[in-house]
Protein backbone atom coordinates (compact mmCIF):
# COMPACT_ATOMS: atom_id res chain seq x y z
CA UNK A 1 0.00 0.00 0.00
CA UNK A 2 1.45 3.52 -0.96
CA UNK A 3 1.34 5.73 2.15
CA UNK A 4 1.40 9.83 2.86
CA UNK A 5 1.51 10.94 5.51
CA UNK A 6 2.06 14.70 6.35
CA UNK A 7 1.84 16.74 10.16
CA UNK A 8 1.41 20.76 9.41
CA UNK A 9 0.26 23.62 11.04
CA UNK A 10 -1.03 24.81 7.73
CA UNK A 11 -5.10 24.27 6.86
CA UNK A 12 -5.76 21.17 5.11
CA UNK A 13 -6.99 21.85 1.92
CA UNK A 14 -10.47 20.58 0.26
CA UNK A 15 -10.37 18.33 -1.52
CA UNK A 16 -7.06 17.27 0.36
CA UNK A 17 -6.29 14.31 -2.50
CA UNK A 18 -7.55 13.29 -5.95
CA UNK A 19 -9.57 10.97 -7.50
CA UNK A 20 -7.31 7.84 -8.84
CA UNK A 21 -6.41 7.62 -11.76
CA UNK A 22 -5.10 3.90 -12.00
CA UNK A 23 -8.36 2.32 -13.22
CA UNK A 24 -7.85 0.01 -10.39
CA UNK A 25 -9.32 1.79 -7.63
CA UNK A 26 -13.09 1.04 -7.53
CA UNK A 27 -13.43 3.12 -3.94
CA UNK A 28 -12.47 6.44 -2.40
CA UNK A 29 -13.43 6.92 1.45
CA UNK A 30 -12.85 10.13 2.61
CA UNK A 31 -13.09 11.29 6.37
CA UNK A 32 -12.47 15.53 7.19
CA UNK A 33 -12.41 15.81 11.25
CA UNK A 34 -13.67 19.28 11.85
CA UNK A 35 -13.07 21.36 14.86
CA UNK A 36 -16.53 22.15 16.42
CA UNK A 37 -18.11 25.33 17.79
CA UNK A 38 -18.60 23.42 21.67
CA UNK A 39 -16.32 22.09 23.96
CA UNK A 40 -17.79 20.49 27.00
CA UNK A 41 -21.22 22.57 25.81
CA UNK A 42 -19.69 25.86 25.81
CA UNK A 43 -18.70 27.96 22.83
CA UNK A 44 -15.03 27.92 21.32
CA UNK A 45 -13.93 29.87 18.83
CA UNK A 46 -11.18 26.79 18.06
CA UNK A 47 -9.16 24.10 19.49
CA UNK A 48 -5.30 24.12 20.10
CA UNK A 49 -3.02 20.74 19.10
CA UNK A 50 0.55 19.95 20.31
CA UNK A 51 1.97 16.79 18.55
CA UNK A 52 5.48 15.06 19.04
CA UNK A 53 5.94 15.52 15.39
CA UNK A 54 8.58 12.95 14.65
CA UNK A 55 7.06 10.24 16.42
CA UNK A 56 3.66 11.35 15.61
CA UNK A 57 4.34 10.86 11.96
CA UNK A 58 6.49 7.53 12.20
CA UNK A 59 3.65 6.19 14.36
CA UNK A 60 0.79 7.03 11.92
CA UNK A 61 2.46 5.26 8.80
CA UNK A 62 3.26 1.63 11.00
CA UNK A 63 -0.32 2.11 11.95
CA UNK A 64 -1.14 2.05 8.53
CA UNK A 65 1.37 -0.54 7.55
CA UNK A 66 -0.04 -2.72 9.95
CA UNK A 67 -3.69 -2.13 9.30
CA UNK A 68 -2.79 -2.82 5.43
CA UNK A 69 -2.01 -6.60 6.42
CA UNK A 70 -5.54 -7.12 7.15
CA UNK A 71 -7.34 -4.94 4.83
CA UNK A 72 -5.24 -4.31 1.51
CA UNK A 73 -6.01 -1.39 0.03
CA UNK A 74 -3.70 0.42 -2.73
CA UNK A 75 -3.27 3.75 -0.94
CA UNK A 76 -3.80 6.15 1.90
CA UNK A 77 -3.08 9.37 2.48
CA UNK A 78 -3.34 11.23 6.11
CA UNK A 79 -2.97 14.81 7.12
CA UNK A 80 -3.30 16.23 10.61
CA UNK A 81 -2.84 19.43 11.36
CA UNK A 82 -1.58 20.99 14.76
CA UNK A 83 -1.63 24.59 15.96
CA UNK A 84 -4.37 26.74 16.56
CA UNK A 85 -7.26 25.29 14.30
CA UNK A 86 -10.34 27.28 14.43
CA UNK A 87 -14.16 26.14 14.25
CA UNK A 88 -15.13 24.65 10.78
CA UNK A 89 -11.53 24.02 9.41
CA UNK A 90 -10.31 19.87 9.40
CA UNK A 91 -7.73 18.85 11.97
CA UNK A 92 -7.39 15.29 10.49
CA UNK A 93 -8.09 14.43 6.66
CA UNK A 94 -8.09 10.70 5.97
CA UNK A 95 -8.52 9.26 2.29
CA UNK A 96 -8.16 5.20 1.23
CA UNK A 97 -8.27 4.23 -1.73
CA UNK A 98 -8.85 0.45 -2.62
CA UNK A 99 -10.54 -2.16 -5.27
CA UNK A 100 -13.93 -2.46 -2.76
CA UNK A 101 -15.53 0.29 -0.53
CA UNK A 102 -16.04 -2.60 2.34
CA UNK A 103 -11.49 -2.65 3.00
CA UNK A 104 -11.21 1.32 2.35
CA UNK A 105 -13.46 1.73 5.02
CA UNK A 106 -12.95 -0.90 7.59
CA UNK A 107 -8.99 0.95 7.19
CA UNK A 108 -9.95 4.18 7.85
CA UNK A 109 -12.30 3.20 10.62
CA UNK A 110 -9.24 0.77 12.15
CA UNK A 111 -7.15 4.03 11.65
CA UNK A 112 -9.21 6.48 13.37
CA UNK A 113 -9.58 4.12 16.50
CA UNK A 114 -5.60 3.96 16.78
CA UNK A 115 -4.98 7.10 16.22
CA UNK A 116 -6.96 8.35 19.19
CA UNK A 117 -4.88 5.70 21.27
CA UNK A 118 -1.57 5.53 19.82
CA UNK A 119 -0.50 8.94 18.03
CA UNK A 120 1.04 11.49 20.23
CA UNK A 121 -1.24 14.21 18.98
CA UNK A 122 -3.27 16.16 21.46
CA UNK A 123 -5.82 18.59 22.15
CA UNK A 124 -3.72 20.86 24.69
CA UNK A 125 -6.50 23.76 24.58
CA UNK A 126 -9.30 25.78 23.87
CA UNK A 127 -9.49 28.77 21.92
CA UNK A 128 -11.68 31.69 22.64
CA UNK B 1 -31.90 15.57 8.17
CA UNK B 2 -31.18 17.70 5.13
CA UNK B 3 -31.18 15.61 1.85
CA UNK B 4 -29.90 16.36 -1.65
CA UNK B 5 -30.01 13.86 -4.35
CA UNK B 6 -29.40 13.94 -8.18
CA UNK B 7 -29.23 11.77 -11.22
CA UNK B 8 -27.28 13.10 -13.51
CA UNK B 9 -25.10 12.04 -16.97
CA UNK B 10 -22.86 14.40 -16.43
CA UNK B 11 -19.06 13.68 -14.37
CA UNK B 12 -19.39 14.05 -10.82
CA UNK B 13 -16.99 16.87 -10.01
CA UNK B 14 -14.34 16.06 -7.51
CA UNK B 15 -14.56 17.44 -4.91
CA UNK B 16 -18.81 17.17 -5.19
CA UNK B 17 -19.34 18.76 -1.66
CA UNK B 18 -17.27 21.14 0.79
CA UNK B 19 -16.72 21.52 3.90
CA UNK B 20 -19.47 21.93 6.37
CA UNK B 21 -19.57 25.53 7.77
CA UNK B 22 -22.25 25.39 10.46
CA UNK B 23 -19.80 24.28 13.52
CA UNK B 24 -22.03 21.59 14.33
CA UNK B 25 -20.16 18.82 11.95
CA UNK B 26 -17.66 17.38 13.50
CA UNK B 27 -17.56 14.77 10.89
CA UNK B 28 -17.54 15.08 6.60
CA UNK B 29 -17.41 11.22 5.15
CA UNK B 30 -17.26 10.82 1.56
CA UNK B 31 -17.02 7.78 -1.12
CA UNK B 32 -16.55 7.81 -4.71
CA UNK B 33 -17.19 4.72 -6.31
CA UNK B 34 -15.10 4.59 -9.50
CA UNK B 35 -15.01 2.63 -12.63
CA UNK B 36 -12.99 0.00 -12.82
CA UNK B 37 -10.62 -0.75 -15.92
CA UNK B 38 -11.67 -4.55 -15.37
CA UNK B 39 -15.30 -6.38 -15.76
CA UNK B 40 -14.96 -10.07 -14.94
CA UNK B 41 -11.33 -9.90 -15.37
CA UNK B 42 -11.28 -8.59 -18.87
CA UNK B 43 -10.06 -5.39 -19.77
CA UNK B 44 -13.07 -2.44 -20.64
CA UNK B 45 -13.00 1.19 -21.47
CA UNK B 46 -16.62 2.05 -19.23
CA UNK B 47 -19.78 1.39 -17.81
CA UNK B 48 -22.94 2.23 -19.55
CA UNK B 49 -25.56 2.64 -16.41
CA UNK B 50 -29.57 3.01 -16.69
CA UNK B 51 -31.67 4.42 -14.36
CA UNK B 52 -35.53 4.32 -13.73
CA UNK B 53 -35.13 8.24 -12.73
CA UNK B 54 -37.73 9.22 -10.89
CA UNK B 55 -38.68 6.34 -9.12
CA UNK B 56 -34.33 6.06 -8.32
CA UNK B 57 -34.55 9.58 -6.83
CA UNK B 58 -37.80 9.17 -4.48
CA UNK B 59 -36.03 5.94 -3.41
CA UNK B 60 -32.71 7.16 -2.31
CA UNK B 61 -34.97 10.05 -0.84
CA UNK B 62 -36.87 7.38 1.48
CA UNK B 63 -33.52 5.06 1.97
CA UNK B 64 -31.73 8.19 3.40
CA UNK B 65 -35.07 9.31 5.14
CA UNK B 66 -35.30 5.72 6.89
CA UNK B 67 -31.53 5.62 8.05
CA UNK B 68 -31.87 9.20 9.75
CA UNK B 69 -33.44 7.56 12.17
CA UNK B 70 -31.13 5.13 13.29
CA UNK B 71 -28.31 7.31 12.37
CA UNK B 72 -28.93 11.06 13.40
CA UNK B 73 -26.81 12.58 10.84
CA UNK B 74 -27.25 16.82 9.90
CA UNK B 75 -26.94 16.49 5.81
CA UNK B 76 -26.72 14.10 3.46
CA UNK B 77 -25.87 14.56 -0.37
CA UNK B 78 -25.83 11.53 -3.03
CA UNK B 79 -24.93 12.06 -6.48
CA UNK B 80 -25.64 8.57 -8.79
CA UNK B 81 -24.13 9.34 -12.01
CA UNK B 82 -25.71 7.21 -15.50
CA UNK B 83 -25.36 6.51 -18.85
CA UNK B 84 -21.68 5.84 -20.48
CA UNK B 85 -18.59 6.34 -17.26
CA UNK B 86 -15.64 5.72 -18.56
CA UNK B 87 -12.97 4.02 -16.06
CA UNK B 88 -11.85 6.12 -13.55
CA UNK B 89 -14.79 7.85 -13.13
CA UNK B 90 -16.85 8.55 -10.44
CA UNK B 91 -20.33 6.77 -10.58
CA UNK B 92 -21.94 7.56 -7.44
CA UNK B 93 -20.97 10.24 -4.45
CA UNK B 94 -21.96 10.18 -0.87
CA UNK B 95 -21.32 12.67 1.80
CA UNK B 96 -22.32 12.20 4.73
CA UNK B 97 -22.12 15.63 7.93
CA UNK B 98 -22.74 14.73 11.44
CA UNK B 99 -21.77 15.68 14.75
CA UNK B 100 -19.58 12.52 15.15
CA UNK B 101 -18.36 10.27 12.32
CA UNK B 102 -19.52 6.83 13.82
CA UNK B 103 -23.06 7.73 12.84
CA UNK B 104 -22.03 9.04 9.44
CA UNK B 105 -19.87 6.06 8.40
CA UNK B 106 -22.86 3.87 9.70
CA UNK B 107 -25.62 5.86 7.62
CA UNK B 108 -23.15 6.13 4.53
CA UNK B 109 -22.49 2.32 4.65
CA UNK B 110 -25.96 0.83 5.26
CA UNK B 111 -26.92 3.55 2.41
CA UNK B 112 -24.85 1.94 -0.22
CA UNK B 113 -26.51 -1.71 1.18
CA UNK B 114 -29.59 -0.38 0.27
CA UNK B 115 -28.66 0.89 -2.83
CA UNK B 116 -27.34 -1.80 -4.17
CA UNK B 117 -30.71 -3.65 -3.12
CA UNK B 118 -33.70 -1.33 -3.72
CA UNK B 119 -32.79 1.36 -6.19
CA UNK B 120 -34.05 0.78 -10.07
CA UNK B 121 -30.26 1.94 -11.47
CA UNK B 122 -28.37 -0.88 -13.24
CA UNK B 123 -25.36 -1.65 -14.83
CA UNK B 124 -26.77 -2.64 -18.52
CA UNK B 125 -23.57 -3.12 -20.42
CA UNK B 126 -19.59 -2.53 -21.02
CA UNK B 127 -18.03 -0.06 -23.10
CA UNK B 128 -15.44 -1.21 -24.88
Amino acid sequence: MKIQVELDTRPIPYPAWELPASGQSGALAEFYGIVRGSEDGAPIGGLDYEAYNSMAISSMIRILEELAVQFPCEAAKVIHRHGPIRVGEAAIYIGIRSAHRAEAFALLTAFMDRLKQDVPIWKTGVIA
